[in-house]
């Protein structure tokens, strides 16, 4: 008998129809004698509309009551999904944060799961019942509600995985998998059938939103096998675990890019230990997210140029720093907005020589000027103009066999 | 120090700025050194969205989970009006059902309060906090979400000053007292500054919706202080206690009518013992509520005929289950439907001699023809014609000094 937790996302439980429709799902896994337990979101604008609430009685709502307030909605789904099966004679029943109850460390809106009381629900599954389970959320040591940050539902259908030791997650939302590359802008992009945690990470953080980064993360952490698919068709979705399930056939698994990045260097910064811990240390006190970091010598020797790539929101905000900034020198710091990043990651690129070269040589075919480079072991990204972007996609999803 | 109940209902919270209305009149409250619990329904319109939803699943949706849906709504209000507070610099936290908790005795949708833990509230009013309770709910010995039946905030709020022993319990609302008559149909209505618990639950139960029935039962019960009062303005509001705080100097408090009543005669029932129950009891069954029953002799002294009032739109099930009711014999049965109900209440009545033959009287003289009477310890019932409605309320508010 196979344990699955299955995820459905805000869209997947958007209306009453959609929660019927998911309701059937469940009674399908059911009926073909596997044991579930559904984690569920907030239906889609539901948790917009309370923090719209919110935000009309303070700006500054309170934390503990905000979160008191946004795990409502999750509650909802929960009934509203529960009595679906039932109406199905599924034997169902929703058990929320504090009946089970999840247990949560850290701070309010930001919480993560630390354990879950597993007995009840497991004798109820057992007994060939249903269980649901809001996403999401989970209570503190005190008892009070915490929520673990927007779109912790995968979070909580991962650790629910771990901790009632599931065969698999399934994440059910919109998309029916993960793609090569942006389906919206590429056709031809592909439907990724397998991939391994590390590369659906790479893919994930520059830009792919299907899943939760921290959730795959604790699915690669545990081992726990993952399938992003479609609520709304019965098509296979894509699987997600570790290299040693995959057979690589190809060098490259996916082209992504994301935008809205921008590009500046400090030109001249003496060329001495320390001096990017100062540069970048108020920077990230200020909460920007510096990306890719690039250093070269500079021409006179003495001195270096530094190079890294910001949010474009962040760019003045950076500026007004690196200008207060009275431990670093300087000749001088230009800026480039209209920059993108775009990046191919493959577990595959690993074993396979000149994936490096042939990507610049494919860009260089199309006149297209590479601004920075940075590589790790399974991920290679470059800097260009953003009005090159799709140009630069579509050549590369060609070349590395992805059409 | 002065320990306060306060109750906001639906269309008091039912907006943002409502709610942070409600929260300066907490503020109010506690900085005049009071010590406040506030008891708070789902804003406005909120219960029936939810309920609208569960109908959209199912028909039949099971109790368990519509209470686990319901229950999310004052859930919202408790946690926007603690922030609310908070805003206000005044330190309020949120209870929710299970985290007090209130323990519940009963049927999902009709449960009954048993019992709550006061002590961590009572540390936390003692350090000068506000605490914020949802209304209408609590949780089952098995530790399951319960609801105690529409508009059972009120019952929430005083039981809550039952257990915490409260000085009072004010019912804020969105009419500002208890009025002589309906203020919508008799512009002379006059508020009224004192009632008794009993004479309230006449006027209740006789139509003036401004408290639930069972929540004045039970401050009758344990002699808790109670005032209804507006939300929407600072004028005193009715205070209810028992008779001995009451100085009475009218013999009538209030007039009282109740619409969509029908009257039902069966003639030439056999007169012999049992005869009533055998023709009430399948009503009772079928859930029609039956209110005046009234028993005359027949001119032939064998049989006799039993006139009584149920809603009019009981009428038809009514005769239905008459006519198939195989245990009474009878000649004939006659219905009017467009009767009104024309209710005086007053504790004063009992002291007061003559109060019954004015009434009829007054009737009389404006040639309204009385149908059925009905009479209590400190009430008056007649049907009249639904069309005299208005003048019969006009003459006994009159004649009983009421405007």
């Amino acid at each position: 008998m196979v344990k699955k937790v299955l995820k459905f996302g805000g869209t997947s439980v958007g209306t009453t129809e959609r929660i019927q429709h998911v309701a059937n799902i469940i009674k399908k896994e059911q009926s073909s004698g596997n044991k579930v337990i559904a984690v569920v979101s907030a239906m889609a604008g539901k948790t917009n509309e309370l923090i719209e609430l919110s935000t009309k009685i303070s700006d500054n709502f309170d934390k503990r009551e905000l979160d008191v307030l946004l795990s409502s909605g999750e509650q909802v789904t929960c009934a509203l999904l529960s009595a679906a099966l039932i109406r199905l004679n599924v034997k169902a029943k929703s058990w929320l944060n504090w009946q089970i109850p999840i247990l949560t460390d850290g701070e309010h809106s930001n919480a993560r799961i630390i354990n879950m009381n597993i007995e009840k629900i497991n004798n109820f599954l057992d007994d060939r019942g249903v269980a649901i389970i809001p996403g999401f959320q989970g209570i503190s040591k005190n008892g009070d509600i915490t929520t673990i940050g927007r779109g912790g539902s995968d979070a909580t259908a991962v650790a629910v995985a771990k901790m009632f030791n599931a065969d698999t997650c399934e994440i059910y939302t919109d998309v029916d998998g993960v793609y090569s590359t942006d389906p919206n802008k590429i056709p031809v992009a592909k439907k990724i059938d397998k991939i391994s945690y590390d590369e659906m990470l790479e893919l994930s953080s520059l830009g792919a939103k299907v899943m939760q980064s921290s959730a795959v993360q604790t699915a690669m952490m545990y081992d726990i096998p993952l399938e992003v698919r479609s609520t709304f068709s019965d098509r296979k979705g894509t699987k997600i675990f570790s290299h040693e399930n995959i057979d690589y056939t190809k060098s490259v698994t996916g082209v992504a890019y994301s935008k809205d990045d921008a590009k500046i260097t400090i030109i001249g910064v003496e060329d001495r230990p320390g001096v990017a811990a100062n540069i970048f240390e108020p920077l990230s006190k200020s909460q920007i997210n510096v990306d890719m970091v690039i250093q070269n010598i500079s021409s006179d020797q003495k001195t270096t140029d530094i190079t890294f790539t910001v949010k474009r929101a962040d760019v003045l905000k950076t500026k007004q720093i690196l200008n207060k900034n009275n431990k670093i020198n300087y000749k001088n710091i230009i800026q480039k907005e209209n920059v993108a990043k775009i990046s191919i990651v493959g577990a595959g690129m690993v074993s396979t020589p000149g994936v490096t070269y042939r990507m610049f040589r494919a860009l260089s075919d199309e006149n297209i000027n590479i601004l920075a480079i940075s590589t790790s072991e399974i991920k290679l990204s470059v800097i260009i103009d953003e009005e090159n972007t799709l140009k630069a996609i579509k050549k590369l999803h060609t070349i590395f066999d992805l059409d």
